[in-house]
């Protein structure tokens, strides 16, 4: 069996939640699985390379915003328009899914999926620990456990060791996927992503 | 017949290069003109986006250097390896493209590609006026009026222009497309300039 496609992702990044909605069905044709790791672009990647947010760029922010607008258009994303800009804290979802792939890892990708949706399509604040024990508890979770993982220290360090593993792979953007040590960034790079999967690279 | 595409690009940039063996064909096959303008990245652009330049950024700066040889062995492009670092003045070469646009059109792209041809694949220095020179001649040109060119005020104004007409135009990289309003940023974005020329957009 190949080793599973690592796909990186931040929910507070639209072209993230993009490539959610498509990663596993790559992986699946190629016969591949996609594991999921939680990165932190504004809080953490940004800071090591020294950046401003890219939607605060001149120039930059202005087609970015456009080119996700299209690519919402071209591939039909279920999302609510304007597009959010970064606008709560991703930590409580980040350390929840650390938290459950740990813990409960059959429910994390399930989990993820409805936070992105709840981010991106019902606008609605995924900081809220009990917006995100509703969630978990729509998968089976008890929302009181996972109230207080999500509080909790243990949590916490999950996530900050997945960001230094992600940082130490290379990952600076969202989505960024790995396949076989390949490294592939943005959501418009997933067509690439399926023909190396194909041909074995070039 | 509708309108030429527009093509930005930077002598000193390898996606701009990528991007210039193709765009041409890209176009005919619509039945469109790619209309080329020179842009400076590093000398405009950046200080204009307040960035560095990409290949000092920590983590982006290695996954750029690696994805344009990635780009290179996937398109078979023509070049000598290791890739070149913005290393000289684009501006002798931009003075130049801008002024052949204005007084002998017809011979600006040929030059402009062995330009890049001699950057890319010779490693030549193409800030030299007496290079530029001898391409240019190879097309008919004047050495000396060439080289007079370069040096004049004229051509330093008709970049400059140039330059600031795309800043206007919210180009702030290289390759930069610009099909019917619509901005395509990156040598991996060309494929969905062909789709967009082909559909009419999405």
């Amino acid at each position: 069996m190949p080793e599973p496609i690592r796909f990186h992702f931040d929910f507070l990044s639209p072209f993230g939640y993009f490539a959610s909605l498509r990663i596993d069905d790559i992986a699946a044709r190629h016969g591949r699985t996609a594991d999921w790791h939680p990165m932190l672009i504004g809080v953490a990647v940004l800071k090591v390379m020294g950046l401003p947010p890219v939607g605060s760029i001149p120039l930059k922010g202005d087609y970015v915003r456009r080119d996700a607008e299209r690519y919402v258009r071209r591939h039909a994303v279920p999302i609510t328009l304007p597009l959010r800009e970064p606008d709560t804290s991703p930590l409580p979802a980040g350390r929840l899914f650390a938290w459950l792939k740990r813990h409960h890892p059959e429910a994390a990708k399930p989990v993820a999926r409805d936070v992105f949706h709840a981010y991106w399509v019902d606008r609605a604040d995924i900081a809220d620990p009990a917006l995100l024990a509703g969630i978990a508890a729509r998968h089976g979770l008890d929302r009181e456990t996972v109230q207080a993982a999500i509080a909790s220290p243990e949590a916490a360090s999950l996530l900050r060791a997945a960001v230094d593993e992600s940082l130490a792979q290379g990952v600076f953007g969202s989505p960024f996927v790995i396949v076989d040590g390949e490294p592939f960034f943005g959501a418009e790079k997933l067509e690439l992503v399926e023909e190396w999967l194909a041909t074995g690279g070039w």
